[in-house]
């Protein structure tokens, strides 16, 4: 499903009031009764320092559960509660559910995360369990489960789901696109990381919208970066194929975008190809590299998925994909604290030291980073 | 030390720019060459919708390293980089070490961060080795190993200190009493966990230089919160007496206010008293019965430090110290992702379901909520 949205004509940021997703609730579809907010959105486009100059970071980490999740979250859940469902449904294990627990317990309403049994660590869910949602662990066919439960959508109307398919997701997602334009203007490529490949058809949206209303008459250049192992569209483009190349087993560092079956492929091909993009592949060694890069250069802390951008920015630079004086802005979807087992992965300098030494040994350190 | 501002008279909030600490430039101490930014402050003051409309949670963890603490680093690394310094020294194994080493890395100058050998574990440091410090494991008096930086800083200019006695710090994050008035106006009440104690008087500086300034007349009353364990401020208020009770065995969930003998203990007394406030204890149990009713009543992932606030203000409702149509912010120093392990100790309800039975569980659960 795609929700197609007529903005409004000779529409004009200079009118809009407030801050983060819902400062354009005017471009959003749908109508609410009530909306379901923690603050997200807003999120701070930071300029690079030390990397390139033109390299502008969406540092989508800081929204309140930490990822780019509660943008597209504050959407449906408060389309969720304007059409009177009191529980909603996802089944995932990291930032989906964490972003689904939150917002359905803001709403007051119940949330279930739907898992396969004993496939998921608990340490991976307890964001989610602070958060205060119900733990389902289905024994047996993951599919038959899932099937009960969008027949209890369709029919009873009684659960709302929120998985990648959910199409009200996108609509929140894609305000990255119009933050990005009132920030720096519509820059000339954004790389995105690819997984359930939701997000860069989205932010692709937003631009085109931004193109129907009568605000720009560009769009940029949409680079997904994906996994090497979790590749699953980007192999496609590689081989000029149509169609993705699924896998049953994706692996990769960046769980974030371990997806082998991406449910938007079709929607990122489209964003991809229309806006005269690409799709990259990283490996995790560039991925984990880049993770350092961005908190060692800029300061910056994002999970490695997030840092999958970096990796292709990389990439398309070396490919002279993109030119090192075009404006790029590269979405870090969430936050390095989602992933303390990453951070902590990288390597770093121990010293022991006598205390009557210090002063000799700070001295020596100091010389040593004078001269490197 | 204490830094004394001469706001300028006949100050408005509507001559400012810009987002963040450095908004407020003209009302922080000091001249700088040059600004260590990553975009800290800006946070959004969430209402509450289900504890109580009159409470507002000033959400510090989405700040960049997840803390408040970026707010007084961005100040403090601004002004080292500014008077020539090319190395940054922290004690601290938290978030006072995450935000030193992230802003050391965005201004491309060295951190070290001071440990005394064996006591803190690697994982507690993961998100400074992230963003890139060296880590100096002290044998021995760790007493004598912060002496010897301190003859570096103040003998030969060569390390500049980031710990709590800074001054600096404190400037920037006064900035949290300036976005709360521009924001609501002065409340009735501002709470804060207390644990080396320059937050709480760092705000109260806030807005008494906001009363010079011709800004407003009205002061809140500081009320500081500290853990059962960690109480040394808050027992002298309790016993009258003039001077803190210093514990060397602080013991309290809430790490990031395990703190036997604040720095800032004067501050924080002056604070509390000047503004005719006061100072609470509260238990572990409250603290976590208090961090899990802001993720499942509001949605906002706090780390234990941070929910001692609200425990502060349930206790304070309680002893009537607060009416409950006063308006109070509570402030909500770090993100729940800072402690992964408190997050997951909250119970929740796991199900395991045969998948075709979940139609039938489902609609239990919700009847079970909707009747609760």
């Amino acid at each position: 499903m795609e929700i197609i949205v007529e903005p409004p004509s000779n529409f004009s940021f200079s009118e809009l009031r407030g801050r983060g997703v819902w400062r354009y609730k005017k471009l959003i579809a749908g109508e609410y009764k009530r909306l379901i907010s923690i603050n997200e959105g807003g999120t701070p486009l930071i300029r690079s320092c030390n990397i390139n100059k033109n390299l502008y970071m969406k540092y989508e980490g800081v929204n309140p559960t930490g990822s780019f999740k509660d943008r597209g979250m504050t959407v449906a859940v408060s389309s969720a509660v304007s059409n009177g469902y009191k529980t909603v449904i996802a089944a995932s294990t990291g930032n989906t559910a964490a972003a689904a627990a939150a917002y359905a317990a803001r709403a007051g309403i119940k949330s279930f995360i739907v898992l396969p049994k004993g496939k998921v660590a608990l340490g991976k869910l307890a964001q989610s369990i602070l958060y205060g949602t119900t733990i389902m662990e289905v024994e047996g066919s993951f599919d038959v489960a899932m099937g009960a439960v969008m027949k209890l959508y369709k029919d009873l109307g009684i659960v709302y789901p929120l998985n990648s398919f959910n199409p009200w997701r996108l609509e929140g997602q894609k305000t990255i696109a119009f933050e990005i334009t009132e920030d720096i203007g519509v820059p000339d490529a954004v790389i995105v990381p690819v997984g359930n490949a939701g997000n860069i058809y989205a932010i692709w949206k937003g631009f085109t919208e931004l193109v129907k209303a009568g605000v720009t008459d560009k769009i940029p250049r949409m680079i997904g970066v994906q996994a090497e192992g979790a590749s699953p569209i980007a192999r496609a483009f590689i081989e000029g194929s149509q169609s993705p190349v699924f896998t049953d087993s994706p692996e990769t560092v960046a769980t974030a975008i371990r997806i082998g079956k991406p449910v938007n492929w079709r929607k990122a091909m489209k964003a991809v190809r229309e806006s005269n993009g690409t799709m990259l592949v990283v490996s995790d060694n560039e991925i984990l590299k880049a993770q350092r890069d961005l908190a060692r250069k800029e300061g910056v802390g994002a999970e490695p998925a997030s840092a999958a951008s970096l990796a292709g920015y990389y990439k398309a630079l070396d490919r002279k994909i993109i030119s090192p004086d075009e404006k790029v802005a590269i979405i870090l979807t969430g936050h390095s604290l989602k992933d303390p087992d990453s951070m902590g992965k990288a390597e770093t300098k121990r010293i022991l030291i006598n205390p009557s030494f210090i002063e000799k040994i700070i001295l020596e350190e100091v010389n040593d980073h004078n001269s490197s």
